[in-house]
């Protein structure tokens, strides 16, 4: 039996965590809030596994569509997103550059984010709000100067994230994306997490994106540039990465800026994120509240 | 009387927050600690005048030289620094480019700092440690969109931020400056909070770093290319802004790099950054252990 994900959502306004089967979701706040009061304790602690096996011997608390789905760590400590990591992507800036030799990336902050099903909030500041689907890393084992060997030892979790950006704010500054990266529920995460136990769950994965039921984006994870052993290992040459940081891989070519004219988001519209073996993030968009 | 400043610190191996006074220390986090764990719940409790208002009528609890001082708020929700914020800056990167329209930001993860008085560490990656002195705003109300006119409002307490940075991973990347502002323990915030109460306390005040002893930097926050109010306002276009977040505004011209041939960081060395009506933030450096 395949153990079910584990998520983080909302209802009656407090925070849970839980199992997602198909018949709903089984509550694991009230068994295991006090070990750990957040996916991110469970995760610092090994206990993954054993949640997603003690739910699997369990019957739903709640239906599927009681629930507000939350991003999966409430407050990870960091979230690093990788830049330009498939090859095409790297072509559409028409720079003429060669593929660069270290990965770019930026880091979000966590209220740039909703969950899965929420809407993506088009900010007043600007019209240009566009989608990125992306596989995301959870690390589970704290580590720095981890060697490519034993990347993946790192890896507690898997789950995906619509890295939304507001493309003129991306270029507001002489450098750096920030701003662009960290408008207000701009992006989602989600709409879980999948327990990582083996290389082929993120090795070669068809990776895709749709708007309005329409493929715009749509490659594999054994296309990046930066493959995520490196990715982990580069990282943890700066940082020490600890358990529950967000890592955001890469977009594959086909965000709505690189269309002639572009095809930004709008209010109505649906995204879905989706890639084999993890599920789908689905985001509706509606304008910020005036 | 004036209001002591509030500090973080560790005492025994645990973390606690008090006030700072010539004689010593006066632990708060016994008398408050329940209701306000940290210095960032007290500050989301609009607190931290009356945490300083009781300490200056105790006696110290501790020495100064007792305690291990930490970054006085131990995990901020975001910190976000200002690249290029004093005018001679721009020049010194010699592109001919005219001062930029809009500030450059990039964030920077909580272990990237150590307190006062504790040592930055030169990585085992780079020998280019380098220094760079700047006024550190404390948020304490939350908001977005807010107007520059009440910008000011939302302040609880300045600090000062050596904004260490490694500068040949700066520019690793083909975009963003992220890895070279975040390899664990090479800034530092501290030593402590001053609460806010009047703008004459930030406007134009004289900041300065030093190399020991030595004047590398020197210039007053009132030549600000984006101003306090101005960066507030700005920033809160696309996030909001909330209690404890940390904003460190920018470096004046004179960091180690600038230099011809450049003079980087290295064991032995200590830093003070000072700022009146502030104090003095010192550290010194040694090696990553091998």
């Amino acid at each position: 039996m395949t153990s079910p994900p584990l998520a983080t959502y909302s209802i009656g306004g407090v925070t849970h965590y839980g199992a997602v089967t198909d018949a709903g979701i089984v509550d694991l706040s009230p068994r295991f809030g006090k070990d750990y009061p957040t996916l991110r304790e469970a995760i610092a602690a090994g206990a993954l596994m054993k949640l997603a096996d003690d739910a699997a011997r369990r019957s739903p608390d709640h239906a599927l569509d009681a629930i507000a789905w939350q991003p999966p760590i409430p407050a990870p400590e960091k979230i690093i997103c990788i830049g330009v990591n498939y090859p095409d992507r790297n072509a559409e800036y028409k720079d003429g550059q060669d593929a660069p030799k270290y990965p770019s990336m930026f880091m979000r902050t966590p209220r740039s984010f909703v969950g899965h099903n929420a809407p993506l909030v088009r900010p007043r500041a600007s019209p240009q709000l566009d989608y990125e689907g992306e596989l995301v890393i959870v690390i589970g084992k704290a580590g720095r100067h981890i060697k490519e060997s034993a990347a993946l030892d790192h890896i507690a979790a898997i789950t995906l994230c619509n890295e939304g950006t507001i493309r003129d704010w991306v270029r507001h500054a002489k450098f750096n994306v920030t701003q662009g990266k960290n408008f207000d529920s701009t992006g989602s995460l989600g709409p879980w997490l999948v327990p990582y136990t083996n290389e082929a769950q993120i090795a070669d994965i068809h990776l895709t994106t749709k708007v309005n039921g329409e493929p715009r984006q749509d490659d594999r994870t054994g296309r990046l540039i930066f493959g995520f052993r490196y990715l982990l290992s580069y990282i943890s040459t700066f940082t020490t990465l600890v358990p529950g940081d967000v890592i955001v891989t890469g977009t594959p070519t086909g965000a709505g800026a690189r269309f002639d004219p572009p095809r930004y988001l709008k209010p109505g519209d649906v995204i879905e994120v989706e890639a084999e073996g993890v599920g789908v993030l689905r985001n509706g968009v509606v304008d910020e509240a005036q």
